[in-house]
Parts: C-alpha cells; structure tokens; sequence
C-alpha cells in the first residue's frame, strides 16, 4: 500500500490545527470563566526554561508550514512572532490552515525535491531525504509542540481531553 | 512521491521509543543523583486527572505495536501492564522494539487491509481507512504519550531537551 507525502502531512496538520484552535478556544473561556489574566495561561510553561504556550503555539505553525512548503521546494512563508494573545494566536493557526491548505495532493506527490538541509551553514548543518525530513523530523516537531500547548492548558485546570486534542479524524 | 505506510510508521515509531528510552534512563539517573523516591517520578502527573508517568509510557508502548500490527491485520500481542520501575519502563520499551521490528516493509506495503475498527462492539464504534487509522489516529495518539511523558519528566526537573526527545533522526 503506498500512501504520498501529502497525505502523511497536510490532512494530519490540518486535523491536528483544528483541534489546537478548539483547545485553545477553552483555554480562553477558562481564563474568562475564572476571570483570570489570561496572560497566566498565554505566558505559562511547565518548567521555566521550557517555552512558553504563544511560543509553543507558534512553532507548532512554523513546523505546520514548513513540512508541505519544503516537501514541495517552495520558499517557506516568515511569520513574525509577535502574538500575545488567544485571538492573535487563532489569527495565525487560521493563516497557517490557510497556506498549507494551498498545497495540492498532486504537487507534493510531483515534487522534485529530494533533500532537505536544515540549519543550512551553520555547524550543525544536516541534510536529510525528504521522507526523513517530513516523517522523522518535521511531523515529530509539530507534535511535540502541539502536546506540549495541551499539557500547559491542563496542567493549569483547563477541562480538555485526548479527545480535544485528537479532533476530527 | 510515494511511500509506504512501514516508512510512515516503523521507522519514526523505532526512533521516538530509542530516543524514550535514553529520556527515561536520565530521568532515572536524576532520581538517584537526588536520592529521591523514582516513584516521585513514575507516578507524576500533570494534573490529578492525567495519568500518571508509567501509564503514558505504557500506552506509548501499546500505539507503537498496534499501529503496525493493525495494518499487517494480525492480532494485537497483549501486554500486562505490570510496570513499576524504570527498569520495568526499560524492558517494555524493548519488547516493544522488538516486536514492532519484526515487521517488514514488503509485509506491511503488502497488506491486504482496507479497514480498522476502533472500540469495535460498543457505542463509540469507528470505522477508519487503514491509512486514517494509521497516520490520523495511531500516529498521533503515540506522539501524544511520548511527549506527555517527556514534559513529565522536564516539568520534574530532569535536564533533557528537544534534542532528546527527537532522538536520531
């Protein structure tokens, strides 16, 4: 059975999007509900070198946008980091949905590409297939972060679930 | 590109519980470095609902087998879940290894499976596209417990970072 890089991607970064904006669309009525700053949520972090959930939040956009965008050898879109709040962070979850959903199945699955090199220059430079750098780095990212952001909202009383975090599937 | 649901699944699932493992032993080593109780850590929990470090281990461990065994359409091996120790953690983890490597690419690109139940019987009965199942479904359910069980250990101080988590890539 062959499956393409679109689908081990872009459905999975979608469903996996939707469900961050449900979540986070909790963690903002909580914060409500309890009338609590929701700076207490936005800025918290579950050690306190570990990032915080807008950041958390964040690069689980920068990896939903890389890992299609590179896949297909188009330049990857900047974001500017600059969301502070429940409303701002859904504003770039939108954008991101917006963008990967761009992609067609046909042009990931006509890429030309083969190689991805990540932290290109640097010493730390690595160059990987592109089904390595999709499946063994790139979707690994984004869930890391995307977990991460649920664990924040729960570790701080937010009533979710394994079933908020799944979505739709 | 094509690729096969075995490069979608062994291979990542082979990489994130080697890189669990290592997590785990720093884990371990910190609770003896501190001379504390590695139940402090094993039964740590994000919040009193969650559950707690061994049982995220435990479930990461029963994803990683089921999503291949499912494709393959042979039954599900059953594990007891016994754990209580790091050492037991440990030894879980490499049956799981094991197990799941005896899978081949030829073995799973030719499966004959077209379909997985979910809670098969009951109310919440679902029916999924092998494909679904696997990258919609399994994929992120075992990603969810191994990061689970990475923040565990990071919100308890361990001295781990992403790098560990990603394990070789």
């Amino acid at each position: 059975m062959s499956i393409s890089l679109y689908t081990a991607t872009v459905p999975v970064l979608t469903q996996m999007l939707l469900a961050l904006s449900d979540v986070l669309k909790k963690g903002e009525e909580y914060a409500q509900q309890r009338k609590c700053d929701p700076n207490a949520l936005l800025q918290s972090r579950l050690f306190p070198d570990m990032l915080a959930l807008v950041r958390q939040v964040q690069i689980a956009c920068d990896f939903a946008k890389s890992v299609p965008s590179r896949i297909a050898g188009i330049e990857v879109a900047a974001y500017e980091d600059t969301e502070q709040s429940f409303a701002e962070l859904q504003q770039r979850i939108a954008k991101t949905l917006e963008l990967i959903n761009t992609f067609t199945a046909a042009q990931l699955e006509g890429t030309t590409i083969k190689e991805v090199v990540l932290r290109p220059g640097t010493p730390k430079e690595k160059k990987l297939s592109v089904e390595d750098y999709a499946l063994k780095y790139g979707m690994p990212q984004f869930f890391f972060h995307i977990t991460t952001t649920y664990n924040l909202l729960r570790h701080n009383g937010v009533e979710i679930g394994k079933k908020d975090f799944m979505g739709s599937y």
